[in-house]
């Protein structure tokens, strides 16, 4: 034990959220395979796949969680969400308590800027009002929820299925206990209201919600806040009024809805791509405009510091803030009045190259072993690296192989951005310098 | 015409670049109109899209070029492909020597080491040089072509598919006076030999067979020239092998060849997606995997300052090694004792996100208006922006709309990259400078 103990603090940060995230993998497996979490018998590569797609809050399923799994197996669903959601959050919070203490004044500012907190103590008391906030919001949810669902379905399962959706929409994980995810609700005002505040609430970073809480001016928030809160506004109501135009003659999708409902299955088919994952019309009949729409929003994914995935929304609006000052000829990207420096473009750099190679290579071994058409195959693919959980069908039909992929994918999803970000925020200086040197590109 | 002439020298040189080739492609698409041009009367879109595809060297055709257009037709095609290659290979060269006037010390320096050439005068004879290089090229290539073909077809149209084809494969061109390409000599190690070496040499850039012919050790070759040499023969290599694998067993592609046609045709399909744009077996045919990988390849494309296209070589290795340096922590990206500096890596993320987002927009109007399976729509976007001219069988069944996408994404393609990357040599400094802000990616 006290070997072990030593092992796990010679640890780095992300090296310990990777151990958790196997952990809570593993025993999420094991509990899904006792006899009483299914109704049939499960076997060891589904119930892997279940446990990691879980604890990654992705929501593919090769299962159907509502039949074919017990209230039991459930409720292993239901708590593994809810860790790997929680997880991340509060890895996320205390990696920047650990650069707090390693880092030089420059990288301190950083920290205290975005939490609008000056002091470490404050910092742990953070992490304890996340906590709070999180079980705050999944509560009032589920009030809310069990207001239109118990009547429908009785106390029992009206009230269970109200938690298990609240806190697989809080944590972004897409997860549901009917096969055809909320399509049921689609005209519904109140269920769609509150799932997707709930998921964008969870999907925009804490670091935000908090920001926001203590600043009454939107002036007055971080750079970071300013950001998220606008391009989370912009992204949003442009993807809506494209998915409703792109869709609006489609009879397998918005054709047969009155107006309102058009209206409300495009607002929702535009917010839940960013990794939250539920969805009220079928995707698999969605048009392949859409789907490549759908793709880029899809792998954009939420917030840093959230229960989302991808590459986050910051590290797009700085590629894309970065190549437009470049092709204006300016010096530097300014938004808000702020430069943005060189070594964030660097690090936004290299998160979009290492997942679009996870996702590129991964199509590759997808497009060997399953029989599917392309645009299946490119789909799920994004949809596992964002860990979004929206499918257009192939997740039922995938091979031994192309479950492990998945499985691989949807863990480099969640923990390979944010590592990434945090493992590369200090970085060593080479000894040798070498003279410069130039190559023409383009 | 004094207003005229007064008008073009107010032109910047990327914009009578761009002149020039609507010039071009105006002037081809009135020839390929003439009742004389066609065996049958040609469409103004599809004589627009085939005297596109010729100046761009891109080789996609909407119709037969051996059998659709007369020898006035194809010999139209031949010199708006010859105009096409050399016209920017010689802008190239001719801006570099704007560059030299107008920009300061350091950026001469480049210029120099690039050509390892010390006066204007020099590069005065450099432009004489490339001229005489590629008619050279083209003559030696067109004698052993009909040493092969003359037997064959006799004199008449042996010398001129002979000439039409070093003419095409020298430009990375692509169009061939075969409807299946060159796949009747999938088997013929000459004509496999002098087609790949025409493309590759073409592609390579003229700045780096200027300094191999001039330098007789590696060691003392520009960095440019080290990298596109051992990177060229990197990508080959390993596309070579990758693609024999993926198709070995595949009975519609090379399952039924011998063993040394295996090869050979592995060697074709692996060089010839980096911009040639021939083939010698059904790229329709292949497995998804490996059109996944040749994507890749045809994103890449060759070299600066040659006849192809795509992002270009030396573009995707900065990015490689930019994002490899800051993953191992390194300040600075190293590449033969030379370090990459910021500026070059930011135009080469710039080439980058332009470029993908040309062929995603490109990709999206496609889904829209084609009603063709998604891996059909993906690889035509991708061989069109890169002027590779390859196509899983879409470009004779596009729409009206189609057509006109797939134009103006050819013209982006050719002129995009090269344009960005000179225009964007020198950037202006902003005047306002604002604190520097910090947000979190990833
Ligand atoms: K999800
Ligand atoms: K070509």
């Amino acid at each position: 034990m006290g070997r072990l103990r030593k092992a796990f603090n010679h640890l780095t940060p992300p090296q310990v959220l990777a151990v958790g995230f196997i952990w809570a993998i593993i025993c999420g497996t094991i509990l899904l395979l006792l006899p009483f979490a299914a109704t049939e018998p499960v076997s060891f590569i589904d119930a892997l796949f279940t446990a990691t797609s879980a604890t990654t809050v992705t929501g593919l399923v090769v299962l159907d969680t509502g039949s074919d799994f017990t209230v039991f197996g459930q409720t292993v669903i239901m708590i593994l969400i809810k860790l790997g959601g929680l997880g991340l959050m509060t890895f996320a919070i205390l990696i920047v308590l650990a650069l707090g203490k390693k880092i030089g004044l420059k990288e301190r500012m950083l920290v205290q800027e975005s939490f609008n907190q000056p002091t470490m103590g404050g910092m742990v008391r953070l992490v304890k009002m996340l906590l709070v906030f999180a079980f705050s919001m999944e509560l009032i949810a589920t009030v809310f929820l069990a207001l239109r669902w118990v009547p429908e379905y009785g106390w029992s399962f009206g009230l269970f299925t109200s938690l298990f959706h609240a806190i697989s929409a809080f944590n972004n994980a897409g997860f549901s206990l009917w096969s055809d995810s909320l399509s049921g609700y689609v005209g519904d005002p109140a269920v769609n209201l509150i799932i997707t505040i709930l998921f964008i609430t969870g999907g925009i970073g804490f670091t935000v919600v908090y920001d926001s809480i203590r600043t009454k001016n939107f002036r007055q928030l971080s750079l970071h806040s300013k950001i998220m809160i606008t391009g989370t506004l912009i992204v949003n109501v442009a993807a809506m009024f494209i998915i409703f135009i792109l869709e609006y003659g489609n009879p397998e999708t918005l054709g047969g809805f009155l107006w309102y409902e058009k209206i409300l299955a495009s607002y929702f088919q535009a917010v839940t791509p960013r990794t939250a994952g539920f969805n009220t019309i079928d995707i698999g009949s969605m048009e392949s405009s859409t789907i490549t729409f759908m793709l880029l929003l899809m792998f954009i994914g939420a917030g840093s510091a959230s229960t989302g995935s991808g590459i986050k929304l910051t590290t797009f609006l700085v590629i894309v803030l970065a190549v437009t000052a470049y092709l204006r000829g300016k010096k530097e990207p300014v938004i808000f009045e702020r430069t943005i420096q060189d070594h964030i473009v660097v690090r936004a750099l290299a998160i979009v190259v290492v997942s679009l190679s996870a996702v590129l290579v991964s199509i590759f071994i997808l497009s060997l072993t399953e029989d599917a058409p392309y645009i299946l195959v490119v789909f799920e693919a994004f949809s596992a690296f964002g860990t979004v959980g929206l499918s257009m069908g192939l997740t039922h039909e995938l091979s031994g192989i192309g479950k492990q992929v998945i499985i691989v994918l949807m863990i480099i999803g969640r923990l390979g951005p944010v590592t990434l970000a945090f493992a590369l925020a200090k970085s060593k200086s080479s000894n040798v310098r070498y003279p410069k040197g130039d190559i023409f590109t383009g």
